[in-house]
């Protein structure tokens, strides 16, 4: 790793501000770390003797593991928060929660929270506190996925250029999102990268899943059908469907939602001949996807997807740690 | 540790197919271990940077434990998978869990499942894909539970030749294993290796409990009462009595249960003089054991079962990480 | 560190018979990791390879990452017990499960059970089994909670003499404890170590939360308002209220309980003017505290007190470990 000293920024908690040579550097540092857990030992002592707190209020699996994967092979010590068994129950505030793993010793929180906000507040109150601590959000409510939007990025952009990737690979490349964007904290973050690198994003859902103030986002094209999101696109990023939205009257069906906004082999007639899909996981099979897709290696990068998760939240972990570069790797 | 080179098996899985030397390999790899624990320092680089996932879709605390022990004993970084707080209850199919750990970077994957065959399902999906990922079957159903067997089996094998653990310790010696061999994917395990050691094996349980189809599975003896199978024997392996049985109309009362086919002092009587006493844990008191026994340290091994398991569990996890041995030790 | 030959005792399970050299030790080892704790790499190899066994029958959130936190920076490996998904719901007896463990190989078990004695037993049976297994008392019932008593009894020190805090500094000043103390373990403790210091212990609580049997504990002195016990007190103790007593018919509200022992920032006219405040934590905002006294930094000294517990904890395991003394640090 030869320079990564123009970090500067101390919380990530949206990409909505981030800068191209932000996105650059995360690219090139998960770069690095890539090339670390291609290596016998997956290891390096960078962040040995400092603590990483996973406040997951709410409950995760694959970003959690994601996460304390992350910041074990950083040497780092990790502290799980439950949920079910915490001082929550007992009528503490979040940011009480908060003010206590820093007291104990955390310099880094990793926070998941049902609600829109919480990781903000947190980082707003650690400053003001003047603590030290850097906070990153690990998915709040419908407002934003940074990692996951990163960790998207980093595995199109590697497919362009492995040894390289940076944001302008995906310049003009055509992006279809589809599915549950209102609720969506993954296509929100998602809209703000694929924006900044100059993407061609479209997006299509059902129009109760999917409200025309997306437009106002950035440059993005909104459909309330599929076929002309998919009409040429190099890539496909389905996202989950919430069972739950069947309940709330915005969906008939699971059925008639495959039907219509479903990916099948025969739609993707319609796509770039190299076309790749996407799916931040877990996949509801045979309805955002038909399940023969989801496992043709080439045509899913999902595989792809967790693999770059762990490198991209080393990248996040180390530049929080470390913004002006360090000599550890 | 001189010679493990004849190590080639990828997953661990069942014992039925399990060969001699393969036993011999792992008693003789776990006594390499009990070494490095009676150090100061219970620890080995051996699998540092590897990482080890404890994908237990059933709640347990013993078996995982010691599989976390022995991980972190050999260096190793582990993920424990919660199956409360899981994306299983988001629909996800198990296969597509196991593919999210594989692509995180998960080395070995230690499964628990309720279901028989599931860690065989995996370890297949695993080779079909060429992920190098090995599989260690913790307990699937009522199938096999391999590592609890071979456990079993370096407690008994080293109670006869403490510095060479070997299969042929055990031949000719007679074993009766007693209790619910119906639901006993512990009992399945151990019926392989004790028949494979050369052992005489009487099975000891009312008839609903020990169907004659067991007879089949080896040169086993079935007894539908407890005396025949104690009278003369070496060894005792009580089972754990699930009471949920009784629901089921499989047992009249625990009591009378404990009447029939409990381990009394009394019934000591009928066994050899030295006989010792196993059982897989957790006890229920007064079910399958008397109290006082569990407690007699010159009767009962289980103590020594459960430090024998850290030593075993390490044993596999080496074997699988190093196939043709290493000189990490 | 120079001189730690002193310490003799193989469990940590109550403060009632611990003597002022004891304190002085704990004081002065906790000092030591306090310094380590202010390095880069906040990490000593001193329990490398040792095995500290969290076994939290009731849920715990803060002490056991503290304990965790403790165990971690001292490089031993941790296991967690979790009661959720334990072999308890299977019928095993609590003093199984700690044998199982020290059968595994814990060298230290940190135990929390809601039956006030649990520890104790269970440092009786590992002794009885001369298992050379140290129990350390998280808490149990409502008898005691030495680890917090004793972060009290060194947040308090420290302020007073920071470089080296001693038993002896608090000799003379005015304490006041107030709040549910019948149902409080921690008050129990801290009764214990802030008499053998010497100090001037006031108890303030409501009849229901106050039984005079109280006055047998020491030299403490018991009232049933609030004013006389604030009177030119040097520090506020306030116990956090559990609002199941509400239902029990100890207490008629929170707000009542508030308007006459709620700690407010009138209220503080009454004490020395550089009083400071403790709380261990969760505190019910606007019950036991003003809101903003917790947040005064100038006031509050809760966060000092989870600082402290890390360094505190790290000291008993240590101590615990290393009987007489270690050249590791």
């Amino acid at each position: 790793m030869t320079e990564t000293t123009t970090w500067t920024r101390h919380h990530v908690l949206s990409l909505a501000d981030f800068s191209p040579r932000e996105y650059d550097t995360v690219l090139q540092t998960a770069a690095s770390f890539r090339e670390v857990l291609s290596r016998r030992t997956k290891k390096v002592p960078a962040l040995q003797g400092q603590v990483v707190a996973n406040l997951f209020f709410e409950p995760s699996t694959r970003t959690r593991s994601s996460f304390e994967l992350a910041a074990k092979r950083l040497s780092s010590d990790t502290l799980n928060f439950a949920p079910g068994t915490s001082s929550l129950t007992k009528g503490e505030t979040i940011l009480d929660t908060a003010k206590t793993y820093w007291a104990m010793g955390a310099n880094i929180m990793v926070i998941r929270h049902r609600q829109s906000g919480v990781p903000g507040a947190i980082a707003q109150a650690m400053d003001h506190l003047q603590a030290g601590v850097k906070v990153l959000n690990a998915g709040d409510g419908l407002h934003e996925h940074p990692s996951q939007a990163l960790l998207d990025l980093f595995t199109l952009c590697s497919l362009i250029d492995f040894e390289a990737p940076r944001l302008h690979c995906l310049a003009g490349k055509k992006i279809a999102i589809v599915g549950d964007i209102l609720h969506s904290r993954v296509a929100r973050s998602n809209i703000w990268s694929l924006s900044a690198a100059g993407a061609d994003v479209h997006l299509a859902a059902p129009p109760t899943l999917l409200p025309s103030l997306f437009a106002e986002m950035g440059q993005v094209t909104l459909h309330w059908e599929l076929a002309p999101a998919l009409q040429g696109a190099d890539f496909i990023m389905a996202l989950r469907l919430q069972k739950e939205r069947m309940t709330q009257n915005l969906l008939p069906s699971l059925r008639e939602y495959h039907q219509q906004f479903g990916i099948t082999r025969d739609r993707l007639q319609l796509c770039h001949p190299d076309v790749k899909i996407l799916h931040p996981g877990p996949v509801n099979r045979g309805v955002e996807l038909s399940s023969d897709l989801m496992d043709d290696p080439r045509l899913s990068l999902i595989n792809q997807q967790v693999t770059s998760g762990v490198a991209i939240r080393m990248a996040l972990l180390y530049l929080l740690a470390f913004p002006t570069g360090s000599p550890v790797l």
